[in-house]
């Protein structure tokens, strides 16, 4: 009997789903993108859905409620985002144990609102239970894009320009000092109050991180189609290996070209852990990575909040990051496994 | 603070969804019904959604896996027929704790795509994660139907038809039969071969029910067009107080005319339980309840396995079951409550 963490998710995933021919006309793509790619009428419908588990995904000693139902309904934003479509829709069903109330319900769902009115998503459907364990928290977003123009993960091509927005690593050391703090507190006891000064930053990174549609907007009133994109969650060294795996090419990344916040950086400092390692492994990010034929080179740098760190290369040269004194190392992804650790 | 059990499920739901306005061109409809309706193109996108938890919806002591993923399936295809639908693609989301191997789960995926064949529809997307709690299942189903051409709970008149297919209150006794063995096995020791000879009826509705696609299509046949319809999950009394609440009607409902197997009455009996009560409130029937108009009478009766139960009528006068021996009684929902009970 083969256990599950030899396999990890995306193995079993490969292994279920190569049983799953897709056989309806208004099935696109399946399994295997940040959503599925669904045909009805004059646009494309984009489906994605995320599963968030108590103990797993979030931790309630230090997760509010709020931030909890807002991040819930930004991470699918952000995997229709990360196809070139906007978010329309979303269901939301919630698993719950009697010590809720029905205020910490309503508070969760305020952040899923609140989260809904930034984005322009309609909350359509649901399905609410008791659960004997822990809070369980089921998302599916519906979004649209014009008809055959989602962006998947297998178009990048041998000198594409490899582009991500924002910065990396600062939702990981978010999570990082709210352990930390949180296992400061349960020695102090009642009275500890945790200092997250100079760090507002890195916590919001975690705890309210947004979905890049400005990016998106960005791309398109430059009139630029990226041949690939997804978003980062489990960081980026495995994003770029899905790339790469999908589009059979390979990539070199230039670590001083690695888009990090001067926050992300002292926190490591602190905790004596590795800045380059947080930044390309962290995960939870939701910036988007994406590649650009050469020719766009100058139209990305009128797009605000994006930065190119590499290229795409023939797949007999793999995939590598290139260090400060020139060095290359393969990339690997240590990216955020829930069958392997709890939390990284 | 409130407990949620005092509001229960529909209490909670109607009270955050009255804080979600729909914006969206596409968004139809939301909350309060099998399905949300989508307008993308020129069809109707449906969307249904159910998270299935351990130890609140399926016991793993006596639900075999495959059952367990042939039925989260098919309660979502039931949902999009409900609608008049007609089911295209799934997403499954599953938490599995380390206690399950990879073998587990492709029994659990064998029996989700025995029910995608049978149906039809396509697996499209998923998410697949660890779980410290039991096992959790989220099935997003989307379908389609000719635009405008959704059917509704809310759109029953008086003197329109009530009608049913099938039989109810069967899957409730497989369940009473399965705990029963479950509990003398657990006393008997090892060597206890549970006896379901001549039960095979009502355990086959329990653990592997049926979606009523042919009478989805039967209708169509007849061109007969339902004024609403929804199917009976949690109970019969509980789904027609939902029609009759959505419609602003009030409804009849004749004891001598609800559909009963005999293997269910004989359960009944020997469990020493009010079989009218098993098929009134027993719950996960998924067969179809709808109305229509009394002029379709006549054609009605040409389409197999449909029962008319009973007629709608003016709101004043309340929903009520007339007894075989012509007592009224008020309808009651006592159908399965996830908030307030385990399982019936």
């Amino acid at each position: 009997m083969a256990e599950i963490s030899e396999l990890g998710e995306f193995g079993l995933i490969d292994r279920i789903t190569e049983q799953f021919p897709l056989r309806n006309e208004s099935s696109v793509y399946g399994v295997g993108d940040d959503a599925a790619i669904l045909h009805y009428g004059d646009k494309d419908v984009l489906v994605t859905t995320d599963l968030l588990l108590e103990g797993i995904h979030f931790d309630l000693r230090y997760v509010p409620l709020k931030h909890l139902g807002y991040k819930s309904a930004i991470v699918n934003f952000s995997d229709v985002y990360a196809m070139g479509g906007v978010p329309k829709q979303i269901t939301v069903s919630l698993g719950v144990s009697s010590r809720f109330t029905v205020e910490n319900i309503e508070t969760l769902y305020e952040g899923i609102r609140t989260a809904c009115e930034m984005y322009g998503v309609d909350l359509v459907g649901g399905d609410t239970s008791a659960s004997v364990t822990g809070l369980v928290i089921s998302v599916t977003c519906i979004g649209e894009c014009e008809k055959g123009q989602a962006i998947r993960r297998d178009g990048a091509k041998p000198t594409d320009i490899i582009c991500v927005s924002g910065d990396l690593g600062a939702a990981f050391m978010g999570l990082q000092l709210l352990e930390r703090e949180n296992r400061v507190s349960a020695s102090a006891g009642k009275d500890f109050q945790p200092d997250f000064s100079g760090k507002e930053y890195i916590l919001e990174r975690q705890l309210k991180p947004e979905a890049r549609r400005d990016i998106i907007e960005g791309l398109r009133k430059e009139g630029i189609r990226p041949t690939s994109m997804m978003d980062v969650s489990d960081g980026l060294s495995s994003e770029l290996l899905h790339i790469c795996k999908k589009s059979g090419v390979g990539c070199r990344v230039y670590e001083d070209r690695i888009p990090i916040d001067y926050q992300t950086a002292l926190m490591a400092e602190e905790l004596n852990m590795s800045l380059i390692t947080a930044a390309m492994n962290g995960g939870e990010d939701y910036e988007l990575l994406f590649t650009v034929p050469l020719t766009e080179h100058d139209r990305i740098e009128n797009v605000k909040g994006i930065k190119m760190i590499g290229y795409v290369t023939a797949p007999e040269l793999g995939c590598a990051m290139i260090t400060r004194d020139g060095q290359e190392f393969p990339l690997k992804a240590q990216g955020w496994n829930a069958f392997t650790e709890k939390s990284q």
